[in-house]
């Protein structure tokens, strides 16, 4: 579906669901900031005990539960950017380009220092 | 741009961002999880002192900088999925389907009590 | 019981139920640094919908659950400290020397700004 | 100096440091629950791409880092216990009490299964 659906459509999607809940009025940006990092921490959860390698498999075994976490991520980016009218396509574009220049090919090729390192 | 980009478009922009630096082979299903962990964060500290009515002038005074956090969040959800042949806009709608269930409109309206409380 | 209870003495009670179930192996610095992360979220989650002035009656409502939260909090810095020799109370002694310069009590007083825009 | 300091000696401390800066009016149990949540992000960030075993290295090679993380941690859970006068030591004890029911040592030796999949 990913081809075909665009970031309009999935905005659609939750404030659809928000709003006949009649939940907007408690989302705040600070509220939402919360789920995110709430959430985040949900799905760190479940790699705890493996390592890097094998959360390849862990991903495989737990697929839906871990699915759902990363849903819940998206559902409160959204959320925040349906809300307060954030066009995300074009503020994801604009941070590629500025880490584009933070990390230039050349310099940041195939290894994993940070910007003010390279 | 939402408005017709689609969530594949938002996937190659950012698979080509990490191609070209040969950054895939860092990115394993935990090592994107903290990451997650880490952006919503960062995006969290923004709204540390103010209230949540007041997380609404915040996100204008701040516009650039949450923009930015809400593009990193965005970035590693669209780098697990690509990298992980996860279909975001299916798990979404799963996910809100799910949902749906745990929260009845009847039940849910205007509370936010969790569904266990319902 | 905080007037009579040294650090030691803390560490001493988590390493005796961690050597008690030969859990100590599974806990590398990143395992805990996880378990931080995801303990602090479950607190917050307790104050995701109140405004900072209601999170003190908050406090107070699910105090039990509260300060499970925190001890739990506490127990996995204690468990980091004990595994890996560290002194927290140096730790922390050293941390709050180095951020009494940072904030110089007659820039820092009475405001939240951050030591780099004081 | 864990061997001679009460959780009391720290109280005073951290309650010094905030109370010269007149800080004690920012800190509402939801900020510190922020605060906690950023530190506890910030420490993780360190280990974000060594395996576990690895951690147990980087927690050497970059020990003065890690200890101020784990020490602004340790900060802020004083920080709220000492506000909100909640007695650490006890609230420990109380938890350790409670998980040492929750996993037997006969049945949690040696795993990492959830209480509620023993």
């Amino acid at each position: 579906m990913d081809k075909y659906t665009t970031i309009e459509d999935l905005k659609h999607l939750v404030q659809k669901f928000t709003q006949e809940r009649d939940w907007d009025k408690f989302l705040f940006p600070k509220t939402i900031s919360i789920y995110l990092s709430v959430e985040a921490s949900e799905l760190l959860e479940k790699f705890i005990f493996v390592d890097n390698n094998e959360s390849k498999q862990c991903l495989i075994d737990k697929q839906k539960e871990i699915e759902e976490e990363l849903a819940d991520i998206a559902y409160w980016i959204l959320q925040m950017c349906w809300i307060y009218k954030i066009d995300l396509a074009t503020a994801l574009d604009k941070k590629i380009k500025a880490n584009a220049q933070k990390y230039p090919v050349e310099k940041a090729k195939g290894n994993t220092k940070k910007y003010n390192e390279l």
